[in-house]
């Protein structure tokens, strides 16, 4: 809890001054006023948390991270469980398709077991910080406890420390855990105050009961645990998943860092309500990407307040649609960097 | 006519044996079926396109025509005509948006003067194909005659092809001329047979008239010149523009030599409209980009029938979405080149 609580006083507004000043210069750039639209919007944010007119952005990582659900055992998907640590060796073997997009921008994957159900080998590259081998069936009573969900931030918010000072100036959010759709679907309804079944889709593949068998198993887990929705750290807890969490963690802990991180699809949107609910003001750190296919994506942008900028029908996570837009990030401080002023080159408009 | 129609005559489908080979090999890489959306689609694409399983684009270039407008002394915009000029020496020196975009994934800028109304330096790296020195104004008669339409598309050609045999393996389309927008709102309300009022909008900025006059131009200078909507070159001659041709050229030059080709914004995606117009085979070579700010370019992406990938309210034109979009393309092709397939790997799912 101290590292939680350190990190959330760590965590300031934009700078403003700078923020002005880049506004100010992009305004003035050789192009009709806003004609950049959000590639201009995203230029100044990036100067405000970076305090930099002209931000860089060479070293670049996305955490993902993995962890296992007792809910799997409800029957809320159709992909096994070992699909998880599967691919969380893949992570580390650099094969994964967040693998693959990242290598466009040179970004680095970092996979996290913050959660597996099973042991992980320690020297294939994977950071081994499990909080528990998996949470428990959240139909039959909380995912985990308030102090395992506490930990779990703090590993992310340890994690992204760790990066930070290796020399990372842009941090992404994925995650890998068979089943957690179910858990970041009945997070939204608690938060939403709806009834899960109009937000449930399908993830990575659904189990034989089908999307009103897996409403009915996440109206069930809010029902017997009864999450409070003013209290983002309990609906985590009883209602959550490790992984998200940790990347939740991971966002605080960029934030606190003056990092700008980039949120994934729907579990990663998810993360990033669970972390504006800690903190407000890490929503300043917070870059979006796609638009998840999952239908509780739409509603999750709109809660957390944060449009996405590409529509690819993704619904990989792993942080495969934060790894896209890596590139539109590298383009906004390229716009400050490149581009002169009307007045720099003596035009008249 | 007969650059044109060689051209025409060596566009071919996509490659169906090579596309249907890459789409099982897309199906059965290491993620949840259909789970990389569009990344997947844009991959078999671009396979089908280039005959490769794993194709490359190392040298990328956005070629952008720039032109002036007749239609400008209607006073359908507020910015002065020697923008064209001077934004056309900016491409030249590298310092305008699209160059900025461009450098995040290395493409070369390659500015053509198709139909500037004043003489260009030869020596500062724009590449002088004049076909006429501006339209006329297409609100008093056509904006040029069928001979001059047809050799701006040629002039796209020629340079698509001297591009190409430099080693250029994917293009983008931009364009630069102030007034722009106005013959491009005039294709497509001739296109739709619809009134042009609803499809006007702002374009880089409107003059005192506002929209009801721009529209009224528009108005007169379909109801002048009767443009044949059956005809996309009559529709060009009469109310369209050189840039607009010279990108149809460029498209048409692309899909001749099996190039995929980027389209931008709203006056890109009329000109592609054109040269599917005159080759329906054309559209299997066209990648799509981000979703321009200006009114009518949702009907006219809906009417080519591609849906923008970037959401970035953007609305520069130059071929700046375009630069955008190449990176998304190189993510298709890092999965095709990186991620394994499932029985690559002996995983079982």
């Amino acid at each position: 809890m101290q590292l939680l609580q350190q990190t959330i006083e760590k965590i300031v507004c934009l700078d403003q001054k700078i923020a002005a000043e880049a506004r100010e210069r992009v305004d003035h750039l050789i192009k009709p006023a806003k004609s950049l639209g959000r590639l201009e919007d995203l230029a100044v944010q990036l100067a405000g948390i970076t305090r930099n007119l002209k931000p860089v952005f060479d070293q670049k990582a996305i955490i993902v991270m993995a962890a296992d659900h007792g809910v799997y055992e409800e029957g809320v998907t159709s992909n096994p469980q070992e699909v998880t640590v599967g691919q969380t060796l893949n992570f580390a073997k650099g094969i994964t398709g967040v693998c693959a997009i990242g290598q466009v921008s040179g970004a680095r994957i970092v996979p996290v077991d913050i959660g597996i159900k099973v042991e992980m080998p320690s020297d294939v590259g994977i950071i081994i910080r499990k909080v528990k081998n998996g949470t428990d069936n959240m139909a039959k009573g909380p995912a985990m406890t308030r102090e395992e969900a506490i930990k779990a931030i703090e590993v992310g918010i340890e994690i992204a420390n760790e990066e930070i000072k290796k020399g990372v100036q842009i941090l992404g959010t994925g995650e890998m855990g068979i089943g957690n759709t179910t858990p970041s679907t009945a997070i939204l309804s608690v938060l939403l105050r709806c009834d899960p079944l109009g937000i449930t889709g399908r993830g990575a593949g659904l189990g034989k009961g089908g999307l009103e068998h897996k409403a009915e198993v996440i109206r069930r887990a809010i029902h017997i645990n009864e999450p409070n929705p003013d209290d983002v750290i309990d609906v985590l807890e009883k209602v959550g998943g490790l992984e998200i969490g940790g990347m939740a963690g991971v966002m605080l802990g960029a934030a606190a860092n003056r990092i700008p991180v980039v949120v994934d699809g729907f579990i990663s949107t998810i993360a990033a309500i669970i972390a504006v609910g800690i903190e407000p003001k890490t929503k300043d750190y917070l870059v979006t990407s796609h638009a998840s296919q999952e239908p509780g994506a739409k509603l999750a942008s709109e809660l957390l307040g944060l449009e996405p900028m590409l529509m690819m029908n993704m619904c990989l996570g792993e942080g495969s649609g934060a790894a896209l837009a890596f590139p539109i990030i590298e383009a906004a401080c390229s716009i400050l960097k490149n581009m002169p002023t009307f007045a720099e080159i003596g035009m008249e408009i």
